[in-house]
């Protein structure tokens, strides 16, 4: 079939709108109409070129919701006309890591989906020409239709709207997901976010969920507050108001330390500084951005053995098939929001636009409905 | 009263040996008559001058076995005649962190301590000539006598040898407490051990008994080996010995990287290999060795967003007057084995050679017994 799509031709150039080719879907892979995707910083991170695992030509996108199509042979988990979430992380349940309950990270298609391929080896997308284009992340979300394998569709809601829960493919539950399932923040826990972007607002939705006593949000631009605090911050740092040693100024904020910090920026400085002002003796940090290649993260060893503990997650520690509906289940009940942070959508043929409005900082998030 | 200790006059010198005046316990204080002391590296990085936070001239020692002779106005946990394991660590019971079950850094006299000083803001010893002498770690081992807080002594069984058992307070309890404390090391999990001294020695005999199935041991020493096999070590790497990278070779031994990995060694490139040679998804690399003043750890955060954990661990994440006593238990019934580790004893007249059997590699652990 042919379908729409947003093609990254190479690397540091706009997405390029065309029809391409798309195979139908092969054994275990269903074929999926994208209803709407969210725009992500690690799109924008791959099509920089900045990322050096990025494959050109592809089609990006890993945040989106849609509709199942056509089901390929021993597909049994998904039918036609139900609603689906793709999953850069697939839950295949059977993989040594799917059966040790401390990890989210299946690896039962790791390798071909870090070439931007099927389990079997090829891609289903091509140029009208047959040339072919390479999947991103298993999803490429930024095509009206995609192929992806059972084992990364989580089946939701079919109340559920496209065009808000798509965000919970990546940004919402990578925020949530980072407090309840890697974190496990206890009720009563003082916080602290670093990043009052998508994925930090997410933290913080997250931490009020999880009964956190004290959310602190940090950011250098003051315009994030007031957003911060509708989803639960309780008290917001501009680390360039700060006199002296943003750290001291934290530690004493929260008491001594927090119990729980989050890195949402991406930053290695910053993730130092969110390690370093967890509580002594328990405080936990917890990486959740994406840094630069090669950069590193450094402290002094005396701040782990003094009970401080440095940690990281992936998706936030989801499991897609069985998390993501539930957190699709917890919007519709009221019991999280994501509207407020979806502030642009676009057709596919403006996707660029969704581009330069996360450069600018004026989106939280902007999603493409098809 | 007088009695007869070992001094550190200043840094970088041998220790001196002389009789000191020691005054007796005050409100919540216990004088103890000191058995035997173990000979630490925290002992010998301090007398070098290395430590920042070393003051002279104070009666080091942290190690010791003895009996309490003496107690002051409202001491009622312990008597004369019991015999007790002095706690660099101590354990109040009342502080937020002992309240806190996360934590067994107990801070209820921790400003006092780290200035040489009981509770009240003096010193118990002094020179001849009237000259104050420090306490050191709040403990001050090399003195035949010594007074330290009710809170800081453990209450031991009194069949149990102080020659030996003294090492339980802080080698022993730092291996072993590391693997069950802070790893909390489940049955059948494999391990690397990073240095195969006396604390590594002690974490190998943890593993054996946290039921670990492959224990490995790293050192650069061949000579280390046949004693860690006695303990428990299941594979020897010598590391001079591994062609390429050391961290692939481990993490292809372990079959993907270890559940959990120790730091036994206080080198902090090494500290990044034990990290690095944890296992994706759920690996935890603990850091136990001391570094030097102003040394850095680094590493990628990609090594923790893909489910690496980098903790640290004092004491063993030991709560001392609790569970010193069960750890000299364990070895009143055979379940853990101290003898084999100390290879040399002395009078006290003799500790600097003990120092000089350190630096030299001959031992394990000297013991100077009074």
């Amino acid at each position: 079939m042919r379908t729409r799509a947003a093609v990254a031709v190479e690397a540091g150039k706009p997405l390029e709108i065309m029809d391409v080719n798309l195979e139908g879907p092969k054994t275990g892979e269903v074929l999926v109409e994208i209803k709407a995707t969210g725009l992500c910083h690690t799109d924008d991170f791959t099509l920089s070129g900045a990322d050096p695992e990025g494959l050109f030509p592809a089609i990006l996108g890993h945040e989106g919701a849609g509709v199942v199509l056509e089901v390929g042979e021993g597909v049994t988990s998904v039918a036609p006309g139900d609603h689906v979430i793709p999953l850069y992380t697939p839950e295949c349940r059977e993989c040594e890591y799917c059966l040790n309950p401390k990890t989210n990270l299946c690896q039962a298609i790791r390798s071909t989906q870090g070439q931007g391929l099927m389990p079997d080896g090829t891609s289903r997308f091509s140029m009208l020409d047959g040339t072919p284009i390479l999947h991103y992340m298993g999803c490429s979300t930024f095509a009206n239709h995609t192929v992806l394998p059972e084992i990364a569709v989580a089946k939701i809601n079919p109340d559920a709207p496209f065009d808000k829960v798509c965000y919970i493919g990546c940004g919402v539950t990578t925020g949530i997901g980072a407090v309840i399932n890697t974190a496990k923040v206890e009720i009563g826990s003082r916080a602290i976010v670093f990043g009052l972007g998508g994925i930090g607002l997410n933290v913080i939705q997250g931490l009020r969920m999880a009964g956190a006593d004290q959310i602190v949000g940090v950011d250098i631009n003051d315009g994030k507050s007031q957003m911060a605090r509708h989803f639960g911050m309780t008290d917001f740092v501009n680390p360039t108001d700060v006199q002296g040693d943003l750290v001291a100024h934290l530690v004493e904020l929260t008491n001594g330390g927090a119990d729980y910090t989050f890195d949402a920026t991406g930053n290695v400085q910053v993730m130092r500084a969110a390690l370093e002002s967890a509580h002594k003796g328990w405080g936990e940090s917890i990486i959740i951005g994406v840094a630069p290649a090669g950069a590193e993260i450094s402290t002094r060893p005396f701040q782990l053995v003094t009970g401080r503990s440095w940690r990281g997650t992936a998706f936030g520690g989801a499991r897609g098939r069985t998390d993501v509906p539930k957190i699709v289940d917890w919007y519709m009940e009221g019991k999280i929001e994501i509207d407020p942070m979806i502030t642009h959508t676009m057709p596919l043929e403006d996707i660029n636009k969704g581009f330069d409005l996360m450069h600018s900082g004026e989106s939280i998030r902007s999603v493409v409905v098809y």
